[in-house]
């Protein structure tokens, strides 16, 4: 099957499923059914026999899966068998808060740039990494060869950075800022908005 | 139409219409049809009409959309023409950064109440919100009638805050813990791991 003909809402959930067999592997678990993984999920025994399906066979019904080897496959699909570099523009509250979290590099993603305009941040260190000047984006990006970004900069500057990124080759952008972005065709970009989210949840409020 | 009956992810892109309408209002415009709408969110015209008309007619084809009008009708739909109480678990780095944030109380969230257990914290003010014992959340959620939340404590007490919280009245989280919750059926959640989405578009790339 072709990688564009999978649904990408499919493939929106393989991370669920990586995030949750890792945690049962930690628990000490070896072999899981789907039944038993839609629980722990919050999902149906075959939803999730139906997500696998679209990669091939994954063992025969009734006698589960074996977690090391599900979350091999699993990580294969998802290009995660090695890890990747990022870029962050825009080291201020949130954009710190990201940089000090150890939850990126523990699941293969190295932050190795990070870019702001604010002069009195320019060459501090935050967890580590050097802040340095966006006006140098393109030659930071290019040098570091870095497909992935997160963007924190305010909803004013998404836009312009995004576009800059994208000339720089960034392919996949996880965007914090409050904004909508327009890119090219086949640049990726997951919207981060927490209001976005409230919003949405309020709907099925009273 | 029954409210359970519009497919959730036409709900998922009511908030960014929002959006996109409120930056074009900013920017002088009164009418705007669907087609430019499309582009400038980078979707299309049928999808925009389509979504739209699961709520009833907003004018003929062919006149565009009175923004304003727009606006009040999707705010409306979404639950949004009050203001919404929201409590904040976890007042670390990225919890910090969120109270710090002017854009929930800009779009009709007010964070009222922010929990954490580091004792050092307990007492302090982050952006002017007094930090409270978590030991206290049942007593403090319930007495500010609050029904949303955003968690950001770590995975591993990510359950069992989210446990208490819904115990307490709390009908929707937006959790940014990296750990898949379960929730009883009637409690929405919406998931923030930036590792997910990073995770899901390395999919798309080489």
């Amino acid at each position: 099957m072709e990688k564009n003909e999978i649904p990408e809402v499919v493939i929106g959930r393989l991370p669920v499923y990586i995030q949750k067999l890792n945690q049962l592997l930690r628990e000490g678990r070896e072999i899981i059914s789907s039944k038993e993984l839609a629980e722990h999920i919050g999902t149906t025994a075959s939803q999730i026999r139906k997500d696998l399906s679209y990669f091939g066979g994954f063992g025969k019904q009734g006698s589960g899966y074996n977690i090391i080897k599900l979350l091999e496959t699993l990580r294969g699909i998802l290009n995660l068998n090695h890890p990747w570099k990022v870029v962050l523009v825009g080291a201020g509250h949130l954009g710190s808060a990201l940089l000090s979290y150890q939850g990126f590099l523990q699941k293969g993603f190295e932050i190795v740039l990070a870019l702001d305009s604010n002069p009195s941040l320019i060459g501090t260190k935050i967890a580590g990494i050097a802040i340095e000047p966006v006006e140098r984006l393109e030659e930071f990006v290019k040098a570091h060869q870095v497909k992935l970004a997160i963007l924190t900069v305010p909803a004013s500057e998404a836009q312009k950075v995004a576009n800059r990124l994208v000339e720089s080759g960034i392919e996949a952008i996880v965007n914090y800022a409050p904004f909508t972005l327009k890119c090219p065709e086949g640049v990726h970009v997951s919207d981060i908005d927490p209001v976005l989210l409230l919003q949405k949840m309020t709907y099925y409020l009273e």
